[in-house]
C-alpha cells in the first residue's frame, strides 16, 4: 500500500515574528495535491476567502466522496470574513461551499454570473442551508471588500465561462490572483490577447502574483484551442455514421465549439448526461452558447434522424461506471447503443487515477466501433492551464516582485523557480509554500512565518463531514488488502472457560469453507491458548491481544497473508 | 468501484468445425490486459508453450501478489508439451514459471543464456521444485522441438539482453513470433539493422506473424535509444553534486549505457536495490556489461568519494514503498540521504496505476533536491516496443499472409488493422483475438473457431495459488469502500430471547466510539427486531438476513453509507 507521506523540505525556517501590520496569506488547500482550492488573505480583523473547492478522493482514501478544505482556522474568525471570492465555477473551486457555508458565517459571495449559476445549482441539493448572498462581478469592476482590501476584477481565459482574475489592493500593495488560467494561443502556437498582462506590467508595482502552476512542467506553450477545434472539425467531417464525443461537462468552451462544428457540418446535437445538460442549459440561458433553432435535440430523438446527421456530446469519458457513455457501451442505454460505423472521439484528458478505467472503456468501445480516436492520435484536447513558456511570458510581462506558485503538486510548483531563473528573475522571488503555511506580506517582503494552521484532509463520506478519520481509512486499506477474520469466543464469566466451539467468520481473506483444516487448526489453537491463561490474568484486553498475535502469526505462517484479526469475547 | 468488464465484439462467429489437420494457436494471456504472457501452438498431440509470465495486480484485485496464466487446458495435456520457449527474461514473460512448472510436467525449456540465468535465479526461491531442464538457444539455431514443429531463432532488439524471435516451421507453414521487440532507431529517428525483417520478407512465404502491439497507438517511430543516451549524457555532464538515476532493474540496456556515461564523465557507479544488483551481476558474469576495473563501487563506499564523482543507479522509480529510492527520500537509507545539490533523474516510464505514487515521490524529492528531471522535460526514456510506424515497416518488409496483434489492450491491438490498411494490406489479414480463443491455422487460412478454453485470472496471494476467487475480491472491494459492522447477538437457545446486550464492532466505517447515539439506536432496533420474530420462524439464516437488511437500511438512512453487515448469532 502506497503512502503519500509528505517529506518536509530540508531548509529550516528561522523564527519569524508575527507582524501585526502585515497582510497574511494562508493557503488551506490547492497546494500539495490537486483540487480543494481555498486560500485566505487577512489583515488585522479582515479576512477574504478565495475559492472553496473539493478534491476528488484517491487510492489512499477508499470510499470517500470528497475531500474538502480544513477551516479550523476560519471557523472561530468567521465574523472577520468579509467575503468569499470565487474565481470560476469548476468543482475544485466551488463544490465544497455547501458543507462550509454556515461554518463560515454565510458571508457575501463575489463572483461572475456563470459561476453564480453553478453555485446556486449546487446549493439546491442542500435545502436546509441559509440563502447565499451574491454580489455579481464583471470585468473591470472594483469593489471595496473591507476597510483595507479592494478587489479589481478582470476576465481571464480558461475552459469555462466567466473565469476571473483579480488585483487585490491591500495595505502591502497589489496582489494579483489569476485563478486557473491559460493564454489564448493562435493556430500557429503564438500567444495573443496579452493586454491584461501588459496592463499589469505597466502599473510597475505588482507586489505578488499567485500563479496557477498545474502545467508548469509541460514544455512549450499550451496547445491552441483554435487548432484543437480545427483538428476536430477535420476529423468529424470525414465520419460516415454517428459522432459520439466524450468530453467533460465542465469544458464549456469545448461544448460550444462542438455545437458550432455540428452546425457547419450539418448535424443535430444531442446532449447526454445530467451535468452536461445542466451546464449547457445554464450557458444557454446566460447567452454564452447560442445554438441555431433546431440544432439541439434530445437523446430520445436521436433515432429519428439518419446516423450521418447526428452528433452526441456525452459525459463518461473517464470510464465512470454509471455515466451515459458506459451505458451505451454496455447496451444499457435506452436510446443509443453503439454501431460499427459510429465514430467515437475522446476529447478530454485522463484524470490521474482513471487510466485503467479509461483504457477498459476504450477497449470495450473498440470492440464495437471501427473508428475510435483519443488524444494520442491527434491534438484533440487541450487543458485550461498555462504551460511553462506561457508562465514565463506572464512573469516577464507582469514583472511582480514575488511569485507564489499555486495549484499543482510540489514538483510543478517548485519548477516555477527554474522558469523564473530562465527569464532573469532571482530564484528567491519565487516562494513555494505548503497548505497551512502562513505568509506575511509587507510593502517590501513576502516571508513564510514559522506559524502553521490546520490544513489536513477533511473527508466527506455519505452524510458525514469530517467523521472519517485516518484510523478508519487505515482499516479500510488493511481490509482491502488482506480481508479479516472475526473470532468469537464464548466464555463462562465465572471460570473463564470456553463454553462453546469458537465461532469464526471471515471476509476478503480466503474462502474459509474451502479451508476447513485451517479453520480446525485455528479453533484448536484458540482452545489451547485460552485454557492456558491463568484465571487471574484473563483480563479481556489481554486475552484479545494474545489471540490477535498468536492466531495472526499462525495464519501468516500458513498463508503468508495478514488478515485483520478481530477477537470478540462473549462472557455469559 | 470500477468494473473492467469485457464487452464482447458485435460480430458473431459462425460455427467453425475442428480441423484435425490444422495447427492450433491459443493465447492464454497477454491479450486484453498487459502481462501474463503465455500462448501455445498445438498440432495433433504436440504442444509448444511460448512464455509463462505474470501480470501485476490491479485496483480490481486488491491484496493480490500476481495474476498468472490459467493452464486448465494444458494441465490434462501436459504429456503433449514438447517444450516451453521463453522469448526473453522480463517478469511478464518468465515469472509465473515456478507456480506452473510441475503442473506443466516439467518440460524442456528453450531459451537464451541471459533469460536462463534470470529463470534460474527465480527458481531458487522455490526449493521444492524439480530441476528445470534447459536447452540453450542462440541466434541462427534451428531445433526440432517435436515431430511437426521446428523452431529457428533469431536475435531481436529489446531493452534486455538475449531477446529472441523465432520462425516456427509448422505443418501449416512459417509462423513468426517476435516476442517483445523494437526496431533499432538511429539518432535521426531512422530505423536501422532491418536485415532480419528483410530476410523474412525474402522467404516470400511467411504465413502468420504474432506482433507485439504494446505501443501500436503511439505515433511515429519509437525514440532512439542512442538519442536518449545522448540526452542523458548532456544532462548528466552538467550536474554538480551526486547523480541519482532511477530506472527499471530490467532495463539492462539502459544500465549498460549509464555505466558507459559514468566512465566517460569520470564517475563511480553504485548500484542500489537487490534486483538491480542481481540483474547487473548476471549481465556482468555473462559478459554483456563490462565495466572498467574500479568503476563499480558498493553503496557503502559512496561517501568515500567526492559527490561529483558519484553516480547511483537505483530501483524505486515507480514509488514502491520499500525500494532504495524511497528510503533515500525518507532518510531511512543507511548510506545515502538526499542533498540539495544532488541531481535526481527518472529514466523510466510510469507504469499505469503508479501515477500518484510516482508523483508523490517526485514531490518529496523536489522538496529536498534542486535538480530533478523526468521524461516530461526531455527524451530521457524510451520503451522497448515498436511504435505505429515501426510496426508498419515490419509488416511491409515481412509481407505475411496474416498478422495477429499480441500484447497490449484491445484498442492497441485493433489499431493494427488501421496500420495494415495504411500500407495497402487488407483489414481481414489482421486477426484480433482474445485470451482463450482458439485459432485454426491451415496452409491458406487463419480462422478463429467457436471453441474457447479457460483463460480467466488465476491469482497468487501469499502462499495460495488460485484460492482467491472473485467473491473474496468482491468482499475486499466492498470492505475497502465502506468498511463493516459485526453484530453479535447472544440468544437463549430454548426461547430465542436476547440474553445479552448485542455486541457491535466495526472497522473502516466510522469511529463507533464517536457515534454512541447511532450505536444505541442500532441496539434498540436489534432488540425490537429479534423480539418480534415468532419463535417458530426464528431460523438463524432468516434472522441474520433480517438483521442485514433492516440494520443496513437504517445505517444507510443515517449515514448514506453501506458498510458490510455481518450478523453472528450465538445460541447458548
Amino acid at each position: 500500500m502506497t503512502q503519500h507521506k509528505r517529506t518536509r523540505p530540508v531548509q529550516k525556517k528561522d523564527e519569524i515574528k508575527k507582524d501585526e501590520n502585515a497582510v497574511r496569506f494562508i493557503p488551506l488547500g490547492g497546494l500539495e495535491e490537486v483540487g480543494r482550492n481555498c486560500s485566505l488573505l487577512e489583515y488585522k480583523d479582515e479576512i477574504i476567502v478565495i475559492d472553496v473547492g473539493i478534491q476528488f478522493p484517491e487510492e489512499e482514501t477508499p470510499g470517500i466522496d470528497y475531500i474538502i478544505p480544513n477551516i479550523t482556522y476560519l471557523e472561530p474568525r468567521k465574523q472577520n470574513i468579509r467575503g468569499i471570492i470565487f474565481t470560476h465555477g469548476h468543482y475544485d473551486h466551488i463544490h465544497a461551499l455547501p458543507y462550509l457555508l454556515e461554518k463560515l458565517g454565510n458571508p457575501v459571495i463575489y463572483t461572475a454570473p456563470f459561476t453564480k449559476a453553478l453555485i446556486e445549482k449546487r446549493l439546491v441539493e442542500f435545502p436546509n442551508l441559509p440563502k447565499a448572498k451574491f454580489i455579481i462581478i464583471k470585468n473591470g469592476d472594483r469593489f471595496k471588500i473591507s476597510e483595507n482590501f479592494e478587489a479589481e476584477f478582470f476576465d481571464i481565459s480558461h475552459t469555462i465561462y466567466d473565469a476571473m482574475g483579480m488585483i487585490i489592493h491591500s495595505p502591502a500593495g497589489k496582489l494579483v490572483h489569476f485563478g486557473d488560467f491559460r493564454l489564448d494561443i493562435d493556430r500557429n502556437g503564438k500567444p495573443v490577447n496579452l493586454e491584461t498582462f501588459e496592463r499589469l506590467g505597466k502599473m510597475g508595482d505588482i507586489h505578488t502574483i499567485f500563479l496557477d502552476s498545474t502545467n508548469a512542467t509541460k514544455l512549450g506553450h499550451a496547445i491552441s484551442e483554435e487548432l484543437i477545434t480545427e483538428n476536430l472539425e477535420e476529423l468529424l467531417k470525414k465520419a460516415k455514421g454517428r459522432l459520439i464525443i466524450a468530453t467533460f461537462a465542465s469544458l464549456l468552451t469545448r461544448l460550444k465549439a462542438m455545437v458550432a462544428i455540428a452546425e457547419r457540418i450539418g448535424r443535430k446535437v444531442a446532449l447526454n448526461g445530467r451535468s452536461m445538460k445542466d451546464n449547457f442549459a445554464i450557458a444557454q440561458s446566460l447567452g454564452y452558447i447560442k445554438p441555431n433553432q433546431g440544432t439541439i435535440i434530445t437523446v430520445e430523438e436521436v433515432n429519428k434522424y439518419p446516423d450521418e446527421k447526428i452528433m452526441i456530446l456525452t459525459t463518461g469519458g473517464q470510464g465512470e461506471p454509471n455515466a451515459g457513455l458506459m451505458r451505451m457501451v454496455n447496451g444499457e442505454h435506452r436510446h443509443v447503443s453503439l454501431k460499427t460505423k459510429d465514430t467515437v472521439v475522446f476529447s478530454s484528458s485522463v484524470v490521474p487515477g482513471n487510466e485503467r478505467s479509461v483504457q477498459a472503456l476504450q477497449d470495450n468501445i473498440s470492440r464495437k466501433v471501427d473508428e475510435l480516436y483519443n488524444y494520442s492520435f491527434l491534438d484533440i484536447h487541450a487543458g485550461g492551464h498555462c504551460h511553462s513558456e506561457d508562465l514565463k511570458l506572464v512573469m516577464k510581462l507582469v514583472k511582480p516582485k514575488y511569485i507564489i506558485p499555486i495549484h499543482g503538486y510540489y514538483f510543478m510548483r517548485k519548477s516555477v523557480m527554474k522558469l523564473a531563473e530562465e527569464i532573469g528573475l532571482k530564484r528567491e522571488q519565487v516562494v513555494v509554500m505548503d497548505n497551512g503555511e502562513v505568509a506575511q506580506i509587507t510593502k517590501d517582503n513576502f516571508t513564510i512565518t514559522s506559524e502553521t494552521v490546520p490544513a489536513s484532509y477533511v473527508m466527506v463520506d455519505g452524510l458525514g463531514v469530517g467523521d472519517v478519520e485516518e484510523v478508519v481509512l487505515r482499516d479500510r486499506r488493511m481490509l482491502s488488502a488482506e480481508g479479516m477474520i472475526v473470532i468469537i469466543m464464548t466464555l463462562e464469566r465465572k471460570t473463564g472457560r470456553i463454553v462453546k466451539n469458537p465461532d469464526i467468520i471471515s471476509r476478503g481473506f480466503i474462502l474459509i469453507k474451502d479451508n476447513k483444516h485451517l479453520l480446525d487448526e485455528i479453533r484448536k489453537r484458540l482452545r489451547n491458548l485460552v485454557e492456558r491463561i491463568p484465571r487471574q490474568e484473563a483480563e479481556p484486553d489481554y486475552v484479545k491481544s494474545l489471540i490477535r498475535d498468536q492466531i495472526g502469526q499462525f495464519v501468516y505462517s500458513k498463508t503468508k497473508r495478514r488478515p485483520m484479526i478481530l477477537p470478540v469475547l462473549i462472557e455469559i
